[in-house]
């Protein structure tokens, strides 16, 4: 059994961690901590998980962590892990970050999106970026993975097939992403009670949202070129999913539907989580159908009197766009069965 | 008093026309269609409405029709009010037709769009597409209004500016659109059921939806020559609301705010149902603050890295998108107050 | 023209009052307060009310008040107003609170209730309790108007024509309330976001809810002897609404549906705002149809072979929950038309 | 491994059991039947289980059902059962069966409460009632199991302690249960679209729902005298989702909590799928805390003033309301561990 740490156990990619690991074969979860609920059983801020931890939240203790613990998952608030993670390694541990603090290989980047100068510019070099479908052989010797954020999964698993198979105009490229309340984690704010997000569909950071830099980053060494991507999000009223539509140019005016199906397919037949949609009684990818699951359903349309080719990936924000992707990309660092964990299919309706 | 009837009152755009009209000060509605609960109160089929109507729904009679009503407003389902509005104009009424059957002025733009040939061509000529913003003038002198689509009111209302003040690319225009369950009617369809469309995310149409037709009509008539636009709409998981976000290029890229603010306000500054939304808790237009109104709220923003302008429409998408249009631009046609019937603000939260 | 100055105007019910206003043919909102938002316009909090108001949030300052108001609404937390409320009626100025403070007779049971001591007997028992199916002769010589809670108005519409015609055993009563999430205000708090909220069905001071005490407290003098209530409240995944379903036992056990409906038409045929159901395609009330007005549907049922009536009112929690029966008492007291500003039907769907 | 048939597979408990035994170590699904989707793949109606069966569905066809499987479940639309479920027991099969034809012992009940003389009063008598909390003994040795509704479940598990540690007035007990969209499956009806359910919250079958045939005939077994219960269902705008609110009043006024507690622990601290709620950052069971596991949440609260025990239980409608509770049910049957295919945590939020 691999004794597992989690950082920040008590929001809800902490409490997805915890909920993942009930079924995992070969994790025990040892140590889960939370500043605020330190002391409190798990269940007390995760009732869903009564009956399944016998296990109180702890502050955070390096050492204590480094003696219960092989690999952490840390799933703390945007810029905490840093305080953390290069101690963490140091002690011999392998680590798994949820936050953006290492996705990103140009320190310059930091300064820009995130408005700091990165200290261990080392170890972003060192970090992998956590998403199987693009870095599964570094993820295989991986001791850091820099697990990738939600709206960028989705971005990503929409635009990968066009942009590898140069079918697209790479300067006319926006996406538009739709995302479920849950993504803002369960910290309460004004404008996030309930009865401020019912019934709202909401645009957020329209100009260009942080995530923008990792799908920048991944696809231009898709494409060999720097590429600038355009991305808005929207907070509709689900609690989880995300969904990306990718709008953009086809190269080919009269392309057809089997090209891109076929570039579709060269990227992720072999993929076990990424599920082409084709058919049935709802012809494109919609975030219902992945609820609490790690699946990216992803599939396209082409407007062919317009010239654009639409496509689209839907997924579990806190699943496939957090702790879901993380637990597989460590399935794949600790050289277990990826699917570890992750058996269990959406729930619908 | 002007005598109205309303063809298709159970449905909800017939529901919303009996709403507003019982705050309407120079209206009364004297018939109200509806096959199905022919003989029925108006409340049985709209319990929110008990007690403020006494009147029964009919089948349709066109000579009772002509005897009892001056105005007729046809809010039937696609494709039937084309039965009967010739007659009804000949018989010295005015129409007001919530379909789609007279708003394109090229017939062969049905063939296209919507499937048939148009038997009426002569009718498309003299029918004033009833958005106020663009025909307030020739709406004063209407007979038959071709009141817009939800979808295509809310995508002008974004894009007029910009194209008429020559800001942008038009060979580059996308418009993504978020609407909620209401946009589908009243009728049943397993894709429709609560449990199936509560927390979904869902495209339809992503290829390109007939009410683009509308939109390129209009913004080619602005721009002075030819334009494609590109829309794609989706369904989330709101009741009421219609959010129309546009992509464009812009041509200057290093475009200020001032710029597009200014383009807005000359557009809208005094138009009594747009408001430009800009600061405040919330940034952008929200279909949250605009339910249950005739109003649209327009924003936008600069993704200078991209070269981006984004703008956006949020509208209630049976009023302003439907029922709430066709009485504004009622309202103008019968040299009325153009804000009768219309005044109590969005109801929130 | 009256002038009336809104205390505590960022919140749920203050942003309602300024709502029914807007269309309230004798009312000038001169003043609205609010801490946090202090120098803003309405519309920075209300972005619904843009365009309605040239009004800043200012701090409560007692003279300005006075100087600029003739009837003051009191929409603050629980337990302030007793700080402005006897100062204000010195002043000489009316008051409508929507507050707890002076709706229960007996000071005894602030203690019980509430915890503390109240500090003006003497004002308990000048204040008018605001409901005017059961006050509106006192309500037109008020000057202190307490406005009822929310579950306390549901509750009390269902159960009035049950006590007063004398049907039912008065030792089993029990009320059980769903009410949505606009009803606990909108500060934020965890429980109240929207991702913990949604889809979720939470039962709350189960053991008995405070405006238990209201409702005994008109029950008893309606029957004429002590009542005791059992109340227990649920929030549900609705934004607006409270229905009350209350489960009582009938004393004549093959009591027919036309004693009971009788019963209901003796106590509300006249009443403006209130609409008992029967028939159509719903056949009881469902806060579905009353959201965003005044009025309260009730219903009933009988279930003969247990010996139960059950008797149902449906209300949107903010209007006659709250500001619209504030409103509806201030119009009597002023000697208003009791509908004026009130007129809107209620928004569906 | 267990051949497994399903009959009525596109329905809603139909695909609950399809995804539970994706995960079932014993279970082999060899046949799914429906008759509208007749020749399609499973996904096709069932999206969210793209890629985990490789199986058409097919029409019923009795003797190929016995060839391919030793367990049949029925999860066909209620009285349909009926017609199959003599002639697969005479084939040999164990039979599971979802709808009411076989939960009622006394043939003259399905006159009273279903309007039809029972064909089978023989096959009443062998049924099993399929809630292990009740009835695991008999389940070992069942061959054909008649699975509890929904209501029923959640409001025999609040009443269960309570009638059996003989702590409550027997003459006085309502349940008011409050359940989501997904209790009406998965065919559209006009008051069913999701528009008119949303923000709805509305009373149906109130003067007594079907379900109280089976209440009463459990609870009258355990009291050892014949019972009366009243039982009110709402739909609330949830998806999934069940609460049974029980209003009781208790025999010693001056009841203390210890007591309560011991009559809840005593009846299921060794159940696998009963959760006693106590304490928490939310006090008493939320069906949001149960979604999409098996569990029933349970717990209570005491209104000592008026005498009154509230006692509450939470249940997914589609698990332990159904399909869950059929498998659970069945592993007793089979001899497998009960947990089998059903050990996945809630999902949350």
């Amino acid at each position: 059994m691999v004794r597992v740490a989690i950082l920040g156990a008590s929001g809800y990619t902490g409490g997805e961690l915890l909920r993942i690991f009930t079924i995992h074969k070969h994790v025990e979860v040892t140590y889960a901590t939370s500043r605020e609920y330190a002391g409190k059983p798990v269940h007390y801020v995760h009732p869903h998980l009564r009956g399944y931890y016998r296990l109180n939240f702890s502050p955070i203790n390096i050492d204590e962590i480094a003696n219960k613990s092989d690999v952490v998952f840390l799933a703390l608030p945007h810029g905490v892990s840093i305080k953390y993670v290069p101690e963490l390694l140091e002690m011999g541990l392998k680590v798994v970050d949820l936050s953006a603090v290492f996705r990103l290989k140009n320190p310059k980047d930091y300064k820009l999106w995130y408005g700091y100068e990165h200290p261990y510019p080392d170890l972003l070099e060192k970090a992998v970026y956590g998403m199987p479908e693009l870095h599964r052989e570094e993820l295989k010797n991986a001791f850091l993975i820099a697990s990738p954020g939600c709206n960028a999964t989705a971005s990503l698993l929409a635009l990968i097939p066009l942009v590898k198979e140069k079918l697209i105009d790479l300067d006319h490229i926006v996406v538009d992403v739709k995302a479920g309340s849950s993504e803002g984690g369960a910290k309460p704010a004004p404008g996030r009670i309930h009865s401020e997000k019912e019934n709202s569909i909401r645009p957020y950071s329209v100009e260009g949202h942080r995530h923008v830099a990792e799908v920048e980053q991944e696809l231009s060494k898709i494409a060999g070129k720097k590429m600038k991507v355009g991305m808005s999000p929207h907070a509709v009223s689900s609690v989880r999913g995300a969904l990306a539509t990718a709008y953009t140019w086809s190269i080919d005016e009269s392309i057809s539907e089997m090209v891109v199906w076929r570039a579709f397919a060269k990227s992720y037949a072999k993929e076990p989580f990424v599920r082409i949609v084709r058919g049935g009684l709802t012809r494109y990818p919609d975030t219902k159908f992945v609820v609490g699951s790690n699946y990216a359903d992803v599939g396209f349309a082409i407007d062919k009197r317009v010239g654009r080719i639409i496509s689209i990936a839907a997924i579990d924000n806190l699943m496939k766009g957090a702790s879901g992707q993380a637990v597989q990309s460590f399935n794949i660092m600790m050289g277990f069965d990826e699917r570890e964990g992750l058996e269990p299919p959406p729930l619908r309706p």
